[in-house]
């Protein structure tokens, strides 16, 4: 089983580390010490090793920030995680604080004291984040200072970093050798005068190198940082243990491992070279290492992040095959639970933990199944409006009949990533407003799904599409309508998105999320995810433009029994009708005849 | 009659009066002069005294902006303009430069040369605009400096300023008095410790005072200048004799008139002063004038832009009524079109200005249009996919059958600003691809029209719901969805529009253009147009969201003859039901029996 359902920290043990923490404040005449929960790499899952945020403070979500303060210790959540925050750690210890309306750099500013200084870990912060706190510090006549880091001066039992082996990844599956995608960066990198660029995001080496690992849960990627040269090489920071002789054969020789302590070194030897950093996500300690050695830092997006992106036909092929074999997991699932919500509604018990014990199970017999994408959300009733819910031992409830459940999962396999949401009335009466809400969500799916629109367009442009339905009905959600979606890598990769805020143009090989969803708290939550990639239209249509389309990848049934026909539209109805016809015809021949069956019956027309 | 059709300016002699242009750069030490296509109120409309653009080139455009230098003179006009401005203008002394690949900045930059002087009018250009030059002229190591107009000394027959007399506008119709208008405002500077605003735009002095003028032809408004105090008082810099004993007692005693002589002065009397300008609309002189007295000058938007922009109910119910009105006008002139239509299908001839000529008529026969509140676009046939098309007498083409026509027109009233824009198949054969395309502008007209959405959204985000249906059909148009409209005052009023570009929350009370189009080039140009305002929805909806939606205020048939029931869908298709049975309410009793037996057949459900 890879998820786990236990608590993964001791808010109970917050005030005494803390306290230890402060004793290192005072020693090294520090007023206070940043503790994000980050890694050097920036990802959205760390090693338990960096795990140092939930260590210190018990707080296990996703995003947060503490400034330990030698007077006071501030823990910064967003929207999702405030009720989350004060539950997890000790009142005494920590304020919980929401970030939205108080950043960490504006909480500095009025905290600070003049000549005070506070400290951060170079490795942990983005030069961009340390220039707002720097500014906050400086507004208060405080300074900024980088320092060792103070956490890991204190946690005795602290993990050793992760040293999963990588492993080569084929390049029928990329479509693109290494090799040219180095030299095709170096081009760029010459043209534009710059000698070298820094890469610290594992999941950009991994696409640069065709390489795999697993360093963090969910993302197999391995923790190492580069250096891309003009000519191609790469010189790459990593522990060597990782790299058994296959995938050195596989690297070649323009690739150079060496030790992660030798990366400073190869900083310092890029004196009077202009090098390219990523100002938001290389570590603070990679720029100012080469300014102070007279290197000139040339602030630019990691340039594998675009090429990244837009995915080659042989990823999208490969993402087709995995969508596939998850849609048979998803029918057997979706079959099983069909027989577990009967049982449910004749008095049997149904927790979400086994709903997600048995989603994990179909995926698992696929054979294919590297790890989850990303941790289940499966919310019964009233847990389905939690939008980030994580099911724990604690938090486990009981699925009933009369209600909705939410379940949105994926899969990593070797050919692709998967990402799928689906919400299923479990029987009876359906709750109130749930009906119109869930075609609404329906429509706003599809609406999108079946959008073209002229090259050039932002994710911000097309956002609307997929509300216009709900919002028809005085409805909303407030989380973007989807995000970017890595091929056998992160299940939430940039840079483009579909949300109000995404200025980053929708360009063809992209694979997306289209999920929009509708929550009410206390009752319910819906929400219908189907992955889709950016393609030419089949049709290009009667006009002269250059015109972009989704083509869905997705392939699993939607409960058709919330649904509304006349509220859905004629136009929506046909493309569901063809969707599922879709889903039987290249599903139904990959399940057994009980489920098949049963996915005849789901794929019907409306 | 309001509109001409004749020419308006004589390129033939741009050589010679380049040349004495020329003679005063030789005289002042100078290396050139801005002439841009604007006066010192930076309207849309100029008086024909600051024709200065058209009388130096020729060039008749609504926008553009010529740089005469003593080597080349460069005319530098956007898309729309191109092809026109290579007609109008002698290629001998001007060379045509098309601005959006080369702005003016970027021409100066390539071609001023180290120790040159460059001259502007610091009254005609914004002072964004002159820092942009600035920089420009400063890379090429020369100088911008500020300067008489250098095309008054040559303009030997250069008519007078304007001199319209202004009049009251009744509270009644504005819904405000001036004295709570200049109390709320001079609030505002006195929370942002500034003592007093600069407005320079005419509409916003206009909005301020409740008074109407006419010194540009379509803007109801008086070209003056002002000082708002933070007591509410403001100092109004205007030809006295425009003002009669009548609004004189309007303004009342709060309202110091002054003649335009007399604002330097008054902005010298502000040293050491906080003092607010617009960046963007105020002339240069303006803030160099108060930096140079010692002011502090601070950037903000004018302070009137907002609060003009949200319509006051009264203002709201004067455009419903002036809506009702221009509606009735409308249906007498399409009764009319319809009936010459039938004629041309039998022989008779019908050309673009005869029907312009009749729709002014139908306006003018109300016997409350003040003014048409732009020059009507009638384009027959191919002229109709030119966007910014004005008939003239040499442009004027015959209407013919198997063909569009669009009509693109406004009136002024006290009661509001109108702007309809109407296409009209003139029977026979449908040309290629325009039925799809008709049903393709309507339901975009329409999706926007029925939308609702939660409060705080940007144009930029609503933009793509008109665009969906055209995008769907491969195709798209290349202006913006919607625009703002005055009541009574400009036909195009800031801040908010529609389009991809839009970063202003869409608010309640403004009044917008929902208009869609499709041209093609050389065979015909759709667009449909009705005016809208932003409200609380009617009914609120299923959710807890405060919603916003638009009340549609055009009240006029739109034509069926075009429209693709099935593509329409049956949501656009209600709407347009509805939407004419509302039409047949309100505009039948308006109008004679001919018309309204016209008009119930025009309004039947599709």
């Amino acid at each position: 089983m890879l998820q786990s359902f236990d608590a993964r920290a001791d808010g109970a043990a917050g005030p005494a580390r803390l306290a230890a923490l402060r004793a290192t404040l005072d020693e090294a005449g520090l007023a206070g010490f940043m503790v994000p929960r980050a890694d050097a790499h920036m990802g959205e899952n760390v090693a338990p090793r960096d795990e140092r945020l939930a260590w210190l403070t018990g707080f296990t979500g996703s995003a947060g920030f503490c400034i330990a303060g030698a007077r006071e210790a501030a823990l910064f959540v967003d929207g999702r995680y405030t009720l989350q925050a004060a539950q997890q750690t000790a009142a005494e210890a920590f304020t919980v604080v929401f970030s939205a309306e108080t950043p960490p750099e504006k909480w500095l500013e009025s905290h600070a004291q003049a000549g005070e200084r506070w400290a951060y870990d170079p490795w942990l912060h983005p030069r961009a984040e340390i220039d707002r706190l720097t500014r906050a510090a400086e507004a208060a006549g405080a300074v900024l200072v980088p320092h060792a880091n103070l956490v890991d001066a204190i946690w005795e039992d602290q993990p050793a970093p992760p040293a999963v082996p990588a492993t080569p990844h084929d390049v029928a599956l990329a479509g693109r050798t290494s090799a040219d995608k180095r030299r095709a960066l170096g081009e760029d990198l010459a043209a534009a005068k710059l000698h070298a660029a820094a890469i610290t995001l594992p999941d950009s080496i991994a696409w640069l190198l065709n390489i795999r690992g697993g360093d963090a849960a969910r993302m197999p990627a391995v923790h190492a940082f580069a250096l891309l040269h003009r000519d191609g090489r790469v010189a790459l920071f990593a522990d060597p243990a990782k790299f058994g002789p296959e995938v050195r054969a596989h690297l070649g020789n323009e690739i150079m491992i060496e030790p992660p302590e030798a990366f400073e070194a190869a900083l310092d030897a890029l004196r009077g070279a202009r090098v390219a950093v990523d100002k938001d996500s290389a570590p603070a300690a990679v720029s100012d290492r080469l300014v102070a050695t007279g290197a000139e830092v040339v602030w630019r997006r990691d340039p594998c992040i675009l090429p990244k992106a837009c995915k080659t036909p042989e990823e999208l092929d490969g993402s087709r095959a995995a969508h596939r074999r998850d849609g048979a997991a998803m029918a057997n699932f979706l079959h099983w639970l069909d027989g577990a919500l009967e049982g449910v509604r004749t008095g049997a018990r149904l927790t979400e933990i086994e709903v997600v014990e048995a989603l994990e199970g179909f995926r698992a017999e696929t054979g294919a199944l590297a790890d989850i994408s990303f941790e289940t959300i499966c919310g019964a009733g009233p847990n389905g409006a939690i939008v980030h819910y994580r099911v724990t031992r604690e938090s486990d409830r009981a699925v009933t009949p009369d209600s909705l459940l939410l379940i949105d999962s994926g899969g990593q396999y070797r050919d692709g990533t998967t990402d799928i949401t689906r919400t299923v009335f479990t029987g009876g009466t359906a709750p109130e407003g749930a009906a119109i809400a869930y075609t609404a969500v329906l429509r706003g799916m599809i609406e999108l799904a079946a959008a073209r629109w002229p090259e050039g367009l932002e994710g911000r442009h097309l956002d609307a599409l997929a509300r216009a339905p709900l919002w028809a009905e005085g409805l909303d959600y407030d989380h973007g309508t989807g995000h970017g979606v890595g091929a056998y890598l992160g299940v939430h990769e940039g840079p483009a998105s579909l949300s109000r805020r995404s200025a980053e143009p929708i360009r063809p090989g992209m694979i997306l999320s289209d999920e929009p969803g509708c929550y009410r708290a206390g009752a319910w939550g819906i929400r219908i995810e189907n992955l889709v990639t950016v393609t030419p239209p089949a049709i290009p249509g009667d006009g002269e433009r250059a015109m972009l389309a989704f083509e869905t990848l997705t392939l699993a049934p939607i409960d058709r029994a919330l649904i509304l026909p006349d509220r859905l539209g004629p136009d929506a109805r046909a493309w569901l009708d063809a969707y599922h016809a879709r889903v039987l015809a290249e599903i139904g021949p990959l399940v057994g005849a009980d489920v098949r069956a049963w996915l005849t019956d789901a794929c019907a027309p409306l």
